[in-house]
């Protein structure tokens, strides 16, 4: 029996999220979570449907993304996100969908802007989309590039994963993360809303404008400053 | 055992119908309820999940927006509910989501044109989506002002809150209230679904004219004038 | 115990259609049924949630919109109903939604194009958008108006309401009817899917031409010629 | 008692599929699947709604479009679907649907572009649209010839139908196969999202470009080619 049950059971319950929620149809979509004192993650495996789905069939990789304990082969990003672990110590889990909104500004390289207080309650700058890699990245270790081009990106931009939690990648679709696999499908659920939230607006009013600095502070500092008052401070 | 009981279950029913009726994602919205008698009202506790939300939960408050009786948090949003109840007299419920389509007008800092009679049977103005406050009015008591800022757009339209039971706050999203809180979130339903029609009609004529004023008159005074014969009279 | 109790059954499972089909929220829709032999329609009384409708709550109307038998007040639209049965004798089933799609059409005050097989399979004419009443006939007999409004627009447009089983109200609505009941609600439902089949293809196309007469005829006739090889022939 | 019970069993609970994966509203839509042995293949009845749809219905037909087997009328669409079993030797299911996005890129007569990489995961080419057929065509034997500007359509633009495994017919709607019946009804749900995908994409950037060769080759060969590690092989 393995060590990794509760890793895995983990990992299964946020991936059953992705449906729940109407992120993913099929396949499209996957979690992981990571336990770094192991220095293993558990991802699901790849092209396996929700509906078949079990706690056992979650794979368990290392940060070079080589299979620790599996029948079944991992997710065709797993090395996406081993890099993302590798890279940035404090996140604790994964979720990559290609859910229709957010997958469709992918699709227009654009940055989501931030347009509203639903934005700032979440981050304050606008979501990055990483452009597409050279030809050579993507001939080839292409999901390892893909994590590197998502760390380019936050480079390039000057954001910190910490604070902003999601990407997209262009012409693909939205990486999210968090400090745990839950938090990390909660962002891919927020970012679908901004997403449509957006495209909504931008019809209405071509030219709406960013929102302003003080009503970003505002609301992001209510609820992750110091003396934050939203939640239950838990 | 708590006085307020009836007070905590109504406020919990009423939150409860806002995932029900699909105006809410995750946290994104919160319902009270007013005991005039005993100058508090019911509010939804922050960031509590709709999923495990019990009545238990629900948090009271008095008109300056202090906890009278709880363990948890009240909704961040409270002191704008509190300044609603103390300015307007005859609403008995309030109610604030970032339902998509209305998000998307108080984003676009737009009022929702009166374009058809859906419209019309609910209330015979267009939906004033308030201005953002100045940067000092943010940094300040930011909630309270939120209240003022609604009062203050409903004077300058000259609108009367009895009749025009819906606002949006610009950049930010809808405020709705009622004689009570079942009605305060029947009309957030009612006004997702005119920001989402006249959304979509806009797009098949940018040039769509506002609702003739016999028609505004006749589909508002079948429902709410003294000849009224829409309903059951109760 | 009345005469009419599976009128009013039938008109009651009609009704329960709208929420099912996604056709309505609330209270906005209602469904009739006629029998012919006795002057009588049955329908839905105004302002009853569908959660707690019952077939005894359905309302017994003649043809003049006189209540037969009832506690309950008829749907406010009960004249237009009644308009419509006594112009067209062989309709025995009408429905009126604020679907949201139909609506903005109606909104846009445009008719809806016939752009493709799935119109064609249904009706061979654009679907007609009646325009707004002039004054006088909005504050007078206004739901009888409505119904005369709709069939000058029918005369008009020298349409058929034997092959074109819906209008749009400019300003207000569709409304559709049938041989039944339910061929009337199956006509919203049918009205509301090419709304915005018409919608999303003007979006990709605003040069979209109609269909060809010849693509037209041939679908029409599959399905209700008199060499009809559609469905079951029954 | 049928030879073809297991045959008519997969044709039913493949057609089910549809109103489940939301591809269909009322009868519009049809799967059939073939067995290459004995000739012949099993569809959907003609204008038999999905909820009272029983395994029993599912009408046996041979490659001329000839019932071998049923009370019932087979789909109307049956020669399109005789006319692809026998040109297209390796199909094994065909599904028909009207589903929405796809049928408005059918309305506006437009190829669906490879935008991103949802697309490619499932093929490296624009989805095709058939152009309308000629008057003579349609006037004549329709769904047969309606199978010829299929394969025409194929053969003009030099596509293989094991690669490029949907298209849309003109002004009508989408044909999808596949190498059994789910393999058919799953890519009218693929082929539904990349309709959507690729309206919103538009809609936010008019200039989208198509995905460069490099990434459509990437994601199509690492799914589809003979090094693929996309699913578990089988």
């Amino acid at each position: 029996m393995s060590l990794f049950n509760t890793l895995k059971e983990e990992c299964f319950e946020a991936n059953m999220l992705l449906p729940k929620l109407n992120l993913v149809i099929y396949t499209f979509g996957n979690v992981s979570v990571v336990d770094r004192n192991q220095g293993v993650f558990a991802i699901k495996p790849s092209g396996v449907p929700y509906e078949v789905l079990k706690p056992a069939d979650i794979v368990l990789v290392d940060f070079e993304g080589q299979v620790i304990e599996s029948q079944l082969r991992p997710s065709s990003d797993t090395k996406t996100h081993a890099f993302l672990y590798q890279h940035w110590e404090k996140i604790g889990g994964i979720c990559h969908t290609h859910s229709t909104y957010a997958v469709a500004w992918a699709q227009a390289l654009r940055d989501i802007p931030i347009l509203g207080t639903t934005h700032a309650d979440h981050l304050t700058a606008d979501i990055p989309c990483a452009p597409p890699m050279a030809d050579d990245l993507i001939q080839g270790d292409y999901e390892h590039n893909t994590g590197q081009q998502i760390l380019d990106c936050f480079s390039a931009k000057e954001l910190n994963p910490e604070e902003v939690e999601m990407v997209l990648v262009g012409n693909h679709g939205p990486f999210t993360w968090g400090k745990d696999a839950h938090k990390a499908v909660y962002n891919s659920g927020v970012l679908e809303e901004l997403a449509k939230m957006a495209h909504l607006t931008l019809q209405l009013n071509p030219h709406a404008s960013r929102l302003k600095d003080s009503l970003i502070k505002k609301h992001f500092e209510r609820k992750h400053g110091k003396d934050a008052y939203y939640g239950q401070g838990c």
